[in-house]
């Protein structure tokens, strides 16, 4: 059941005064639940409690934060029909995907699990004393990562389960040990007090202490702004617009102690369709694009937005294949009013830029909330002009660049901004007739695809979810896949510790039976 | 021999107005080598040199580079007498520690050279594809670490070759595969042109491409502001002060587009001594502490500045001790005279708080430029009260702290600022009564030592030389060690890319033969 309330630890508490609702965009209206945006102190209460949660949790063992973890997401799954029900009308997202991501929600949290049972993650590395070596000793170092300290997470707006209050970000920081703070997103806020209330059951069945884990509602900034800026966070995780992420890594960035934010924001995703395989794949690639970017109504930070080709009669029929095909797909519905609002906004601004051409544009009438795709065209040169036309349009929008040669298509690459992603679709043999510009792609992006779409994106350990920025605000990590717990750690040396004052996973013995590195050699042994 | 010129790649020039000269602090008079400032221009040309050369350098394998970075070690032992003499002329410290010195900067350079050629640093992670897995078929991605772009290395002051122009962080960054643009130390500009010179040597030997590397001349800030600034520049090392440190990690972080900083800084590195210790080892700890307190006439980032113990006679007598065998060392030179004027100043800022006892000054005459050491003791509740007695003095200071009980030297520790390393010095069975001391000080620190001094920081694979802000900039990585690699790469991910177009580390045949993860096992196995 939904009260609206926020947890200080497993407490729920509804001290202020200010209230919102949540909005059902699909039928129009608000939501019926009345949230109650968490106060100044319930703030300073929630980070004391994970302050104080952190000196016991960060020396719990894998196993039982694994049991944690579990615990999650069998809680998760208690909640079965209300959380769906409840997620479809925070969002306007259809059931089937409702379930779908409630299984990568829950897959993520027991991926976790099993990495942190196991236990090698910790990258234990052993260099043993050298007494007799010349002209000093050589100590006994042993190292192991540990976890930061309390992390906010900010719940994102286009995943309410899978990127928000259990989502990747907080699975990742609970799996390293440390306690999570979550600024619920204001549009999900009853998906996320749900998940929360799983989290807090799951924390008090397996004995975790009170405070590794707090859920705040909030409509506005000033919630967020107070936790990124109190002391006692060491942390923060974030997925969201390029304005939200930037304003909250500057503010990190001016503390007296800076700390680390992993900010996920904006791509457009660059698509470049190679010569041979627009001639021989033309209408196919139509179909499947138009596909790719009306997917969960162009919501994916992975959408594509926008696609390169070299001028020329194929790429004009690609073109009007593409205006045809994406035309005949039915729109659904955005988020919430405000994000068809931006979508709306950041269209028009594109669209009324010199020398666009429109080529599709849905005219039917439809739905309130429901987004009318669209897809433009525009001269290489022209873009390369104009970096208003670089910006990302969240939503199903897309536009295709026609280029006057493969040059001109590299100098576009090269003056992308960072991206999450970019694809080549070519024919066998073609891409490696353009190296240049897959050398520039790589430069810009975090993943390339090939002859894929760069839509869905696989939870696994090779997976790189992140780019140069703004794609990411440290490329050096990943949002995605079991690595992402590495943006939460800091290594420690413990240098001639006595062997039962260390941690487990660096005792001589190695009771935990982790793959460590000793004297250079990676090895489950026994030291 | 020395020409006082910048080099821009491989290229010497000199076209700037502003010269400058380093100081020979052992005889108190200016060097002869007149450097020249490098200009706006030369910055440009150097950076853009560096854009071009990444590109080809960011793709060289791992052999190759290795038998560069070997190939700088060569040259710099080629300079033979010369270096060490100008190491010595330009930093007042004798000729064993400029040989013990250019031994560690040479083996650093073949530590690394030694990775890159056994190649598994990349971290290769791959995951098959799963063509008939339901409901969706799983690509195949494969994921490995690729290096940022250029990277600016500042050049040390404490550390004339270790940690500047061919040090630590030039060669964790040219392992990587990124180019280097040093910002020589404007005190050590004569050792750092002609490391300089060897390096250059060397990569013209070994075919590496112009801009690989640079060296910048410049006696203030600006061409360490322009560097940082500069959209192409895409990460920075620095070694020094905390403001030096960040003000250029706000500058970075204030750019469009924010690149990371990793700036080792400023630490006091508590030493906790432990009752039963204290009373059996007293005298031996006082002496070891009176050298390690003045080695290096305390110009190390590790120098132990502050040592707690609980009041009582024993800690007294240890007091008594310290200060007498502390000035039986005779003083010695200080690198230049501007860090001599901030020891003193930042001492007598210290000692002119209220309830401050010196306890140990040293008051000979002494040659010009040499330090004079001092010992200090203050009680625990003034010590937690005055945060102006936990900055660093750097150079030979150190306080003693005595606190009433073990619940107020742990309230002190956990309010001290992040530090490099903190020491706990306890007899058989004694540290595990005091285990809320020891987890406050892992919180705040990036190495434990056990019995022994925080001086001497091995270099290893298990070694951590970071910590907490202000200890360093980012807690994540560390500056010392193989390890230090990834500050300077990041993850990068291909999805059904084509297995001739994959970079070698990645392909099935895994034809460098580097240990792999494939499908969650580790392996050199092809696939």
């Amino acid at each position: 059941m939904i009260t609206g309330k926020n947890y200080i630890g497993n407490t729920l508490s509804a001290k202020g005064q200010k209230t919102y609702k949540t909005f059902n965009p699909q039928l129009n209206i608000e939501n019926d639940s009345l949230f109650v945006e968490a106060t100044t102190e319930e703030i300073a209460k929630a980070v004391l409690l994970a302050k104080n949660a952190y000196k016991e949790f960060s020396k719990i063992s894998g196993i039982r934060k694994a049991v944690f973890l579990n615990a999650i997401a069998d809680e998760i799954l208690v909640l079965d029909e209300e959380l769906i029900k409840v997620y479809c009308s925070e969002t306007g997202l259809p059931e089937g995907r409702a379930r779908g991501e409630r299984g990568r929600t829950v897959g993520q949290l027991r991926t976790f699990a099993k990495l942190i049972e196991e236990g090698s993650w910790v990258e234990a590395t052993i260099d043993t004393a050298q007494l007799d070596r010349q002209p000093m000793a050589r100590p006994d170092v042993r190292k192991m990562m540990i976890p930061l300290g309390p992390v906010v997470v900010f719940g994102a707006s286009n995943f309410a389960l899978a990127y928000s209050t259990a989502g990747g970000d907080t699975a990742a920081a609970l799996a390293s040990g440390c306690p999570v703070i979550v600024k619920s997103h204001p549009m999900h806020a009853g998906t996320g007090e749900l998940v929360a209330s799983a989290i807090s059951k799951a924390a008090i069945k397996t004995g975790m202490p009170n405070g590794v884990f707090s859920n705040l509602n909030s409509s506005g900034i000033e919630v967020g702004t107070k936790l990124v800026s109190h002391p006692d966070v060491k942390a923060v995780g974030f997925t969201g617009s390029i304005r939200g992420g930037r304003a909250l890594y500057d503010l990190a960035a001016q503390r007296d102690e800076p700390i680390p934010v992993f900010a996920e924001m904006g791509s457009i995703n660059p698509v470049i369709i190679l010569p041979n395989a627009l001639q021989n794949r033309g209408e196919a690639l139509a179909k499947t694009y138009a596909s790719s970017i009306t997917l969960g109504t162009g919501q994916f930070c992975t959408n594509p937005g926008l696609i390169l080709g070299i001028k020329g009669e194929e790429l004009s029929s690609f073109i009007t294949n593409l205006s045809k095909d994406i035309l005949e797909i039915h729109p659904t519905s955005m988020l919430h009013p405000n994000i068809l609002g931006a979508f709306e906004q950041n269209k028009s601004t594109v669209l009324s830029q010199d020398k666009i051409n429109v080529t599709a544009a849905y005219s039917d009438e439809v739905q309130s909330n429901y987004a009318k795709q669209v897809v433009a065209t525009v001269d290489g040169s022209t873009f390369l002009e104009n970096t208003k036309l670089h910006q990302e349009v969240f939503g199903p929008f897309s536009m295709v660049v026609q280029c006057d040669n493969s040059d001109e298509l590299e100098e576009i690459i090269s003056r992308l901004e960072g991206q999450l992603t970019g694809t080549v679709i070519g024919d066998n043999g073609e891409v490696s007739k353009y190296s240049n510009i897959v050398s520039a792609l790589q430069d810009r992006v975090g993943r390339v695809i090939y002859n894929g779409v760069p839509t869905g994106v696989e939870v696994c350990p090779s997976m790189v979810h992140g780019g140069p920025y703004p794609a990411s605000t440290d490329s050096r990590f990943t949002a995605v896949g079991v690595n992402s717990i590495k943006r939460w750690v800091r290594p420690f040396s413990y240098q001639d510790w006595p062997n039962d004052l260390l941690p487990n996973e660096l005792k001589n013995e190695n009771p935990l039976e982790i793959l460590r590195q000793v004297n250079g050699e990676l090895t489950t042994n026994k030291i």
